[in-house]
């Protein structure tokens, strides 16, 4: 998507290079880094300068095969393997994404892996953008019923930061707002500002401006209010993982703007790409282990200071201390429909088993 | 309350001068202020040195008793009650305040007033602490209910700050946290951090701290998380206005956290002193307008920097647009309790009206 006047992925090969944006220090500085060993994949992941389930999926296949190109032997696939996974547990992209490069490699002589891996991450990330892309056409249907219904701005309100820099290319939330942009679909964006992290603040907000997209920015606790005027049309949010049942693991607070969603009558939609989906786990209350970040996160907020040099401030007591699960877990039941590559599907196992019939065989 | 080893209330008189604290410095600066005039005591309540709708009402009684030294015509009067309640529109309290200020000053003759004007003050915050005592007496019975089915430390959730800051003394929300700490009851208080202003973080933090109560620091999505794992054993808020009926408009996101209560079969109780309750007012959602706050503090965040100074930093690009609706209303169908000085009161104009029936009868 756009930066300006020009086109961008999240993550792209640049004379043979791998290089990124570090999203850490967005909105208020452009920075781009080079990718040269699998420490530094390992980094950009675990320190969040590359964050969102199909960009760490991304990264990851990429940190692999740079890693090859380090040490390509079965132990080095294995150390890559390993160090990758343990940097973001919830992440299941991710670890479909080292499985399907562990697949490919190990059957190869090293000396014909690095080049392999690198072949395959591409394809990886290409797959992700054409996913995005299907998500995006299938969503913007129903932006465009909204439209047809209503007249006048549609109001969707996202949560944290599902867009293009969350993907390698137009994001799982936001491709049905681009989508309807390019169709000429009148649109204005609730943007949540995400505590802890603000990546809502930080990048939904900046992609938006780079796109010229109408948008507000507020706080977490404001959409419930917002809905119970009928100033939300519709809700789009992303997810890290998703059972087969159709319950969604998505970043903190995800939840609560469904139950303010569904108290209100607005529909609530889930962009979905099907990598996202994990077949082996049902209930994700119960089953999904989640996150639990460092306190300072919470602590803490970073921004740009009058300067313009950035910078963190604490906003608690030093005596208080703070805890900071990263996810929570949307019921299917709050759930008006996943907006997969495939379609949309119900928020349940048999909605997803129709749209995807060769994974609902291996449910339990 | 407790600040270290001294007793504090949040609004005092010493030799003849009122005295606040400037509560937008905490919990980084302890800094007393004294309000000499009508334009100090408007600018501490519109800049919100002072907050919370008890104190924000004693506040605006003394800024009246203030006024009447400078001015105590019949104009004066008027001055001081217009400039007051022009201040911060949805503050029930300070109407209240200001109404019964007024009808008392006015038949005097002006050279009695300002006199007679203290006076009344004083009895205005004497009152407000009276009326926190009683609720927290009545919070504890819950409190100590559910202590004894649990074993345990009884894990409570609140949102903003109704602790004793926003009051005279002992706060509305807190006065039970305070009361079954004295009655040695084991407790542990979830803490929401209440963006845009933080005044979960910064004050009922500091307020926690200050009093040695084990607390626990939580961006405002995290709530709901935590509810779904059975670690909120109860969820207490306060109130700026209370309809008839049993409607709470209280500091924005509010709504969410009773949502996720009701969700999770957690009890969602409101402390509620009467003067809060508007029984003009039934339709909380439809009839209550909600203030709108300045978009710089949702763009904007404060806190202390690394050097020990207290600063702001932006957190948005500056492209960016924000909306500030400062309250949100929780219908009442989502509230177990109505805590007030007088019992418990269930969420319904019936079980308000029992309460309070020289109230009811007035009711339309």
């Amino acid at each position: 998507m756009k930066i300006g006047q020009d086109q961008y992925r999240s993550i792209w090969v640049e004379d043979g290079q791998v290089k990124i944006i570090d999203q850490t220090l967005l909105p208020h500085k452009f920075f781009i880094v080079s990718l040269r060993t699998l420490a530094e994949a390992a980094t950009a992941i675990r320190d969040m300068w590359v964050r969102g389930a199909p960009l760490i999926g991304a990264t990851a296949a990429y940190g692999m095969a740079i890693a090859m190109r380090e040490d390509a032997s079965d132990a080095g696939l294995t150390l890559a393997h390993d160090m990758l996974i343990a940097t973001r547990p919830t992440a299941v992209n991710m670890r479909w994404a080292l499985e399907d490069m562990t697949a490919l490699l190990r059957p190869l002589v090293p000396s014909g892996r690095a080049e392999a891996a690198m072949v395959r991450a591409a394809a990886i990330a290409d797959e992700d953008v054409a996913i995005n892309g299907a998500i995006g056409d299938h969503g913007l249907s129903v932006i465009r019923a909204i439209a047809e219904r209503k007249g006048g701005p549609v109001n969707i309100l996202t949560h944290c930061n599902a867009g293009w820099l969350a993907t390698v290319d137009w994001g799982t939330a936001t491709a049905p707002i681009y989508k309807a942009q390019a169709a000429g679909i009148p649109l204005h964006v609730w943007i949540d500002e995400t505590r802890p992290r603000n990546q809502g603040a930080h990048l939904t907000a900046w992609e938006m401006a780079g796109n010229g997209i109408s948008h507000t920015l507020i706080v977490d606790n404001a959409g419930g209010h917002l809905m119970q005027h009928g100033r939300v049309d519709m809700v789009i949010v992303g997810t890290d993982r998703t059972t087969a049942r159709g319950d969604v693991c998505n970043k903190i607070g995800t939840y609560l703007k469904a139950l303010a969603a569904h108290d209100n009558g607005v529909p609530f939609y889930v962009a979905l790409p099907s990598p996202t989906i994990d077949w082996r786990v049902q209930d994700g209350v119960r089953e999904i282990p989640i996150e639990e970040r460092s306190s300072d996160e919470v602590s803490f907020v970073h921004g740009k200071l009058a300067d313009g040099s950035i910078s963190r401030l604490r906003i608690s007591p030093e005596a208080t201390p703070a805890a900071n699960p990263a996810f929570d877990v949307t019921p299917a039941r709050l759930i008006t429909g996943l907006i997969t590559e495939r379609g949309i599907a119900t928020a349940s196992a048999a909605g997803l088993a129709a749209l995807f019939p060769e994974h609902s065989a291996v449910t339990p």
